[in-house]
């Protein structure tokens, strides 16, 4: 690979102006600011590293499509352009948007979170083609513009748009190194089912002398909720459980190779204890492979200061269940719907805010091997990896629906601040990102089909 | 009595003056506004009917105290000079402070709460000595300035003050007349237990991801609250219910004559039933007889639109118990100390925000027997006598804890809307309402001694 990595030294300069041009341009979903300059920035990015782009419309902010190379094999990578809101603006040290660097670090908005990725896979497929004249694959890039506001057009877009995105393995989104450097590999996210809860009781709030005999909104809402989960965290809805499925020996043996702090991440967090005393690999597991029914937010009467008497005649809760392989979002609302019904709360009323299947890719699969050994290689540092992460992506609907394996890495760092101030990457990281990207897409043609 | 009734004719003018100036100045406790002049005005009037006159500085706002007469035995007003604040302004179909008069009603910000009461005591007063030359009794004026706020120094006045507030008898601040346009009567109020309750896990939000686990403030919170009050509404507190009266026999008597539209206030609530299915009898014996734990608000995590995935790190919620004869505060916030140690919630947090105790005067009093016949007399209706109100006021501080009985009667009607636009009373009301005091002041000199 020395001919490709000697391309990435000779064009650095060119790759950080292509990121440094990513981060001045703001591409706030929420706020719909600049994602019209930067879907077309994408694209001419794409174009300059040779590849046919087409902008593809969609419902909200249009999915930038990119395709270089053949073979007989493809691999997709998995993008998203727009970014998080920069709020709070006060806590910044350097504009969100001005993408300075000090130290050899960058910090923009967005950098790591995910236009850093953007630009080291840009990189990759520009070098690679420059040092050997064409890629040995099908290389295609599926980057959205609605990946922070939960990507509501995804799931439409590729089932409207199979063609583009069937693939033999898909690089998903991002990944970050961990204190120590190790390079982080996940192979899987959970899904999500989120809805609000809301309790009604009398038409309007009344003083609360009437408590003795008109029933409470709050009260009732809070009974709901206390059948959902036993004080052990157990999920009591019916069948809520059924399609959990166990974690492989080698997702367990991934566990165990995992490095975990877990004395330190319980002082940082201020806690005593994790939940139900747990620590080790238990911790661990408990932590990655199962589900939860978590209170995002309640709320209900009067919560300004000092004291208001008043009986609340509407109650409401947000809950977000994370969801494991192979738990399915929509029928596990159904089954809360009969749950509240069963229990005597068919008069809750519940609103469905978002649906996300679980998706992963197993421990042992050959891609997720190829990911896993190329970052032994080029970090020089066994890789950490995660059968599956806690958190929630579109992986199911862009890949696990259509059979595409999904390994995600990226250029991260432990202290990135993803959604937060001072969001950065180190420029080491990037550089090392690209020279992983070029080394997979290297092997990627030889290596032994999907399981 | 026609002496006296006469000069309340001839004088309806003077009154309806002096009730107007009440009302149009501003006396809003909560926004300190008006406070000291209308403290000057409430003495300035009691001077004009012949009372001596102080004002007795409190730690916030003062009393404002008249004495008048001589006699064996002394009667108290309660009263207050502060209003509510006049907010929202624009339901408002005049100005809250022009005690605009339409077809008989005067519309004015505390003009039900508590203005009308003020004018029409010292009215009486002023009529009978101009008719009889001398009043059969002393009359003691007691008119506080910080009733809407709580009464927060009241307390402390009666207990530095106790020769100003000694009285055979007290007549409560204020009293309405039934949608069939009966008097009512009331002889007691609840106290109230005010509380907050924090619970803390984690010291920040975290990413809902953690919820396997890290442990949730809200769920915390929600099993404290759920081990506070059975299904069936029972407060499980131990030792919440030892000190619970039982109604007397003349109690259950007044609750038989007392008219509750349960139906029509069922329905106009929205609500299917009442706490338990309860109806009839066992319905407003609830209502008046016992005490209550109920949610006041309660909020943690995120409660604005759409969706958030956090893990809240804490959670609150603010509780009223309502507390019946002869209940005690302290006593039970002790007591939900030591239950929440005992159930294994001593990490939340408790903020004691008020405590007042219950307070009443015995159904067959000959005090309460004075003012409820006096009533049938004037209004020539029977009279619906409440043996205690769902609601709480300083009763204890001011006159049970030093033995004086008190019943609370007043100028206001059924649809009054203390606190709410629209303040206002009937000029019929307050001209009976005046007649009812003078037939009061006549009678109270040769009624036995309290029991």
């Amino acid at each position: 690979m020395e001919d490709v990595l000697q391309i990435i030294e000779e064009r650095k300069e060119v790759y950080l102006d292509w990121l440094v041009k990513l981060c001045r341009q703001p591409s706030i979903a929420a706020q719909n600011v600049g994602m019209e300059e930067t879907a077309n920035l994408v694209e001419e990015l794409l174009q300059e590293i040779g590849a046919e782009t087409q902008q593809v419309p969609t419902e909200g902010h249009p999915v930038v499509y990119g395709e270089i190379g053949a073979g007989e094999k493809t691999l997709s990578f998995y993008n998203h352009y727009d970014v998080q809101p920069p709020e709070p603006l006060d806590e910044w040290d350097s504009d969100p948007f001005a993408a300075e660097i000090r130290d050899g670090t960058l910090y923009a908005r967005g950098v790591s979170d995910n236009k850093g990725n953007i630009a080291a896979r840009l990189a990759a497929v520009d070098a690679y083609v420059r040092a050997r004249g064409s890629l040995p694959e099908r290389v295609k890039f599926i980057i959205e513009g609605e990946e922070e506001i939960g990507s509501p057009h995804l799931d439409d877009f590729a089932q409207a748009n199979q063609a583009l995105i069937d693939a033999d393995a898909c690089i998903w989104e991002a990944g970050y190194t961990d204190p120590q450097g190790r390079p982080e590999v996940y192979l899987g996210v959970k899904g999500i089912l989120y809805v609000e809860l809301t309790a009604h009781k009398a038409n309007v709030d009344l003083h609360s002398m009437w408590a003795p005999i008109v029933p409470n909104a709050a009260w009732h809402l809070l009974r709901a909720l206390q059948t959902l989960k036993d004080h052990q965290e157990r999920v009591l809805i019916d069948g809520f459980y059924d399609r959990v499925a166990e974690p492989s020996a080698s997702d367990l043996e991934a566990l165990r190779r995992m490095p975990f702090n877990e004395e330190g991440r319980r002082t940082q967090l201020g806690l005593d204890a994790f939940i139900n005393d747990l620590t080790g690999q238990p911790l661990l597991r408990q932590h990655l492979f199962q589900p939860t029914c978590n209170i995002c937010g309640i709320w209900s009467g009067y919560t300004g200061e000092g004291l208001k008497t008043v009986l609340p005649h509407e109650a409401s809760v947000k809950l977000d269940f994370r969801l494991v392989p192979d738990q399915d979002p929509h029928e596990l609302f159904d089954r809360l719907v009969k749950h509240l019904e069963r229990e005597g709360f068919s008069d809750v009323e519940i609103k469905l805010l978002a649906a996300e299947h679980p998706a992963r890719t197993p421990t042992d699969h050959p891609f997720a091997r190829l990911v896993a050994d190329t970052a032994q290689e080029v970090y020089e540092k066994e890789p950490v990896v995660y059968p599956i992460t806690p958190g929630t992506g579109p992986m199911y609907a862009l890949c696990q629906q259509f059979g595409v394996p999904a390994v995600s890495i990226g250029v991260g760092n432990a202290n990135s601040r993803n959604h937060a101030p001072n969001e950065n990457i180190h420029l080491t990281d990037f550089y090392r990102g690209i020279a992983h990207l070029v080394t997979i897409l290297d092997r990627f043609s030889a290596v032994e089909a999907s399981e």
